[in-house]
């Protein structure tokens, strides 16, 4: 029998995770497809809340946005490899997620969208659509992938 | 009401979306977690058939080769953008597909072993262990986001 290849979580694990999700700009998120019921992936664009805990701004015209709003659970992977290296040995973290789609009139709607400016500046031409809305993604467990033969299990307690 | 944001596929859609699978050496997997079922999203690598099938190489050690042996549905993202421009127009397609474990005495998995060893070279350090399996990705739909504006719905018949 294969060995169990999960590492014990360090504070080096720790510190790696939570660099990931802080500097993600982008990610590709996974939900259900409400006809198919199939997982679907796409690339969304990602920020944080203060704590950190991953926001995207999603448009209702996205099939996405759609498949949240009738089942929000949903999985995240962020680290993205750049064009340089093998991809499959950079550091990334697959985070399993709910999603909640937040109120425009509150404070927290403001505080995430003025980080959000600023992380992604280019936001500014959609960000206030009628269409888009921020949502949070509140973690409930992730697997840290720090290169061959370095995983991790986290817990939501780990990471905010 | 928003427009329906899907252009009608065309040669010039199906092209590229043939080209990023063609051209994909990794990308983003999405499966069903059997414990929590809740979409997980995890980095894998790419080839394809030489009829343009996806196919992956997992091992039995990593959680998404559990959970597709668990429930063969799965999302696959496929078009990564490099270390320039806006990750959000780069193209990209999101397949959803059924997995199948292929048989390693068969002169189909011999057939996809070599294609994938001309397109991933180092894969030859591991792609005999026991606990590596080729899966085919069968595409059941896919939809191509060709950038900003330029959404597509294909079907298996557009693409092999």
């Amino acid at each position: 029998m294969p060995q169990d290849p999960i590492r014990p979580t360090d504070a080096e694990a720790i510190t790696l995770a939570k660099s990931l999700i802080r500097n993600a700009n982008f990610g590709a998120l996974a939900v259900i497809d409400p006809k198919s019921r199939t997982p679907s992936v796409t690339r969304v664009a990602v920020g944080t809340t203060k704590d950190g805990v991953p926001v995207s701004l999603i448009s209702d015209l996205s099939a996405h946005t759609k498949a949240l709003r009738n089942d929000p659970n949903c999985g995240l992977l962020l680290g993205e490899p750049g064009s340089k290296g093998d991809p499959l040995t950079h550091p990334r973290i697959s985070i399993q997620a709910q999603a909640t789609f937040l109120d425009k009139s509150t404070a927290q709607y403001a505080a995430i969208r003025s980080l959000y400016l600023q992380s992604h500046p280019k936001s500014k031409l959609y960000i206030d659509f009628a269409d888009f809305n921020f949502v949070t993604l509140e973690i409930t467990s992730a697997a840290l992938n720090g290169g061959f033969g370095k995983a991790y299990e986290l817990s939501p307690d780990d990471l905010i």
